[in-house]
């Protein structure tokens, strides 16, 4: 043999990943702990409880609270804090992306468990991806509430009507848990915020929840998601049911009603995304059995035909039956305390094996449902026990802080909570999420892209769609794919001398001032390219009146 | 007259611009409150508490605690939480940048009172802008707090003992309050964190401290700098007084001492710069008297010859004696305590001349001075009483946190150290940082840029500069301004196939892989350039081996 040793090898450092290694520490009789390998693999070197996410966008807990760092819970593992490349199951290893320095690196396993979880899917929806904010990682809650902030900010000097009711207009797609909870903590913390500003007022702020269900909440008992959309509905949140988000652009949220096929405009700058989660992108080069796009395991979470490894968490589609050919079987179902459970078991699972003993079968039922509503608001379901209100609320903070890992994590919400209750809420805004200099956005049919007289920020060229010139009020010429406008502004320093309207859905890939002035200095092509159109369109015919143009391919 | 309202414009969100508002909102006769609109002009929506920001980074208090936000301390102020575009003094303007649309806004004033502060000066060393972190903002607290931590993630997994003494080797320039205060809680912060990392110990860790002068905190009495530099050196700070920092890189900090023509380059990830500072941009074009860089106004406060204007705070010189012609004058310190009776003279004298009553001359001595040296040290001497150790720790925090604005402020600093002293310090990375995709990037004569094998993530566009090409320890071939290097790996999608090493000081334009593809697929002119020099160099006769090159211009 080459090695004595044998390596586990762990991805994902969700509940899953994390539990898995943490069971496997304690599931290795000692004997065996010298000879035996953990590694886990995460993005992130901490956990994140998602349950308390929402109260860091709101600010009742503090923002690091609502993670723990994973080498605080699992000691005897060693942690990667790594993006995974690719996964190989015939050469049994796994490549990583760099660090800090640029070079790869390559773990090798006996055994590989995966935890990967899911990923938004932006895919169905165009401009989800430039224009949305997810809501999954600490770092979207940080950013949301940044944004949400500077909304304030900057209606709180907007004089024209319309572009108040754009900045105070909040939207959620998504009506689920992560939906309801974090429209009901935006919702409280708006609320309580613009006391600090003197010219918003309760009335400015308009809070839209898309669900495209029959009703919120689909996971609960009708009567409480009944509850819960009342509760929303009396604390100033709108919520539209069989609606469905079709397209996000910069400024506005688009919308369709189930039997219409009628779109609405939302008028907004804030559009949170919850829905819908796709499979992890490694899982679909990953060459093993998959049901319901999720890697197909038995019921002892080890993947079929494929020796030594396993897989737990939202990733795995596991049989609820022995019966794997039950089309009608929904699997164990996508939630935290599943995944502590089929860590557990797989740990045990994994050192068993190790061991040549037998394996056990993994069976759970759920011990119930939970779902804040904000302050003093909870519904509850447990253990067939309904619950809804204050009750409800005590229930879930009490359930949930014993059930976040670390104990100075407990200590620390328990203490954020207090202060909460006695403080008012911040609303500083940090401005570190600058947005990158090359990046795509959306633009739906009839959108201004800018205006007349704006300031000219940043360079535009055309990926897909096609983008009308307009000189006060008419309609000067017509931009195509592979063509750029928007440059002039930059090369001579002045204000938007045209106004540009996208004709057709429109996608482009802007570059900010200060990029566009690196790549004309210094990327070969550039300058001469952008000179010529230039050139074309102060020279040209129609383009001394333009002043903007087109690119002639 | 156009309008019976006055109009007062501050500028500048640090303790001088906030607490003349403050001050003002106060001065201000009620009969007089409706006639007189208060505007502060503020890049972030928070006032810095500079003297609790170390501890951030250490996390002993937690991030949002040692700010607070301006609106609540000035209620009947109009805040633009927007960057200066300029101050044109001779028409009473101020225009600012946009915010979330694309239009620059105007404000008239009839009193303007400039608090801007000065700004880190980064022209003097190369690579400083690039490579160094800086620290002033509370973002930047953050950046190097969640930098900090990735050094010990990369460590922990690094065999390689060069790359390991490189990312354990911490350096602050400059020994002034700031840079002390900093590196003695990064020491706190990393020789706790590293407990929670199986393979980094206490003696992998260096602090290395870089002063010009013959001490560390010039602005003290001697004996207590000296009680400091031991309680450092004993905590592990290596300090390098007379040695100044001559150049920084993405893993190096160069260094010589005063009376030396030898540089020494300290192998290392994180650099921190605290000094120099030098005046705000703004000013540089302001069309008023200067003195010794600052803004120079009279003991009113009021600039030389331009009514109506008036300045406070470090961008300000004061003159201390009524003999403005005194060139030995130092000037009212650039402190916080300073600042804030600046403030109030200046409130005052606003109010006054707005009601044609007689102004108040400005007149301050100080009360003291403090400095934190990390757990339960510090050194302090005020109203001419010296202590140093636990007692002017204890003194430290008293008078810090009476002095911090806003008393829910107070309260969550009271228990953020109750909490630090009973739990252990956080070790999450917040990986919200991510690198812009199109930067420049600085590096020192010898260094590689990348080495053969190496992943290819960004392209390199030479701004200033010689790059020489190394195949298998030849060098092939060297480029020059102007010239473009490493788009092949990216062009393939393989390793990089040569190294290359600066052959000169050389600065770069990198653009990232995802940015790249962006530009090649639709920036017009980028294509067919870089598609021209990946063809020559693959075909060319040296490139067959090299495959990396250079752009024929």
């Amino acid at each position: 043999m080459a090695s004595p040793q044998k390596r586990v090898v762990i991805l994902g450092g969700g509940f899953a990943g994390v539990y898995t290694a943490m069971y496997l520490e304690r599931a290795l009789p000692k004997s065996m702990r010298d000879q035996v390998e953990i590694s886990l693999v995460s993005r992130e070197n901490y956990i994140v409880f998602q349950p308390l996410l929402p109260e860091v966008v709101s600010g009742s807990i503090e923002l690091l609270h609502a993670i723990s760092p994973i080498r605080r819970l699992v000691r005897q593992t060693r942690l990667y804090s790594r993006e995974i490349q690719n996964i190989d199951l015939d050469e049994k290893t796994i490549h990583l992306f760099p660090g800090c320095r640029p070079q790869t690196a390559t773990i090798r396993y006996d055994h590989l468990v995966i935890g990967l979880g899911t990923q938004l899917d932006y895919s169905r929806v165009p401009g989800m991806r430039e224009h949305s904010i997810p809501f999954r990682y600490l770092g979207d809650a940080l950013r949301l509430r940044n944004h949400l902030v500077n909304t304030l900010e900057e209606a709180d000097n907007e004089t024209d009507p319309e572009n108040r009711r754009e900045l105070l207009t909040f939207v959620v797609a998504g009506g689920g848990f992560s939906g309801v909870e974090c429209i009901a903590e935006m919702n409280d913390l708006l609320r309580s915020a613009i006391k600090a500003y003197r010219n918003i007022q309760e009335d400015d702020l308009t809070f839209i929840l898309l669900q495209s269900g029959d009703r919120i909440l689909p996971e609960m008992e009708e009567d409480l998601a009944g509850f819960a959309h009342r509760i929303l509905q009396n604390r100033g949140v709108e919520i539209r049911l069989r609606t469905r988000m079709t397209a996000v652009t910069a400024t506005s949220a688009l919308s369709r009603a189930k039997d219409s096929d009628q779109t609405e405009a939302i008028p907004t700058r804030t559009v949170v995304a919850t829905v819908p989660s796709g499979p992890h992108p490694l899982l679909a080069e990953l060459d093993c059995e998959k049901r319901r796009g999720r890697i197909a395991v038995d019921r002892q979470l080890r993947l079929l035909h494929r020796e030594g490894v396993w897989a737990v968490g939202d990733c795995a589609f596991i049989p609820t039956t022995d019966r794997y050919d039950d089309e009608s079987d929904p699997g164990s179902p996508p939630t935290a305390q599943h995944a502590l459970r089929q860590a557990k078991t797989c740990a045990q699972n994994i050192a068993a094996s190790l061991q040549g003993k037998e394996l056990k079968t993994f069976s759970f039922a759920g011990l119930g449902k939970l779902g804040s509503l904000g302050r003093m608001s909870a519904v509850a379901s447990v253990m067939g026990v309904k619950v809804s209100g204050v009750l409800a609320w005590i229930l879930w903070r009490a359930i949930y802080v014993s059930k976040m890992p670390g104990l100075d994590r407990k200590i620390r919400v328990l203490f954020d909570w207090l202060l909460d209750w006695m403080l008012p809420r911040d609303i500083a805004e940090l401005r570190i999420f600058q947005p990158d200099s090359v990046i795509r956005e959306h633009f739906e049919r009839g959108q201004f892209v800018f205006d007349q007289g704006d300031f000219g920020d940043k360079v535009y060229f055309i990926v897909d769609g096609k983008a009308e010139i307009i000189i006060d009020g008419k309609v000067i010429d017509t931009l195509e794919t592979g063509q750029t406008f928007g440059e002039i502004a930059l090369y001579q320093d002045q204000p938007r001398r045209a106004a540009v309207r996208a004709a057709t859905p429109l996608d482009c890939v802007t570059v900010s001032r200060a990029a566009f002035e690196n790549l004309l200095a210094h990327v070969p092509g550039v300058a001469d390219a952008i000179s010529t159109i230039v050139k074309s369109r102060l020279d040209g015919p129609k383009s001394a009146e333009a002043a903007i143009g087109t690119t002639e391919p």
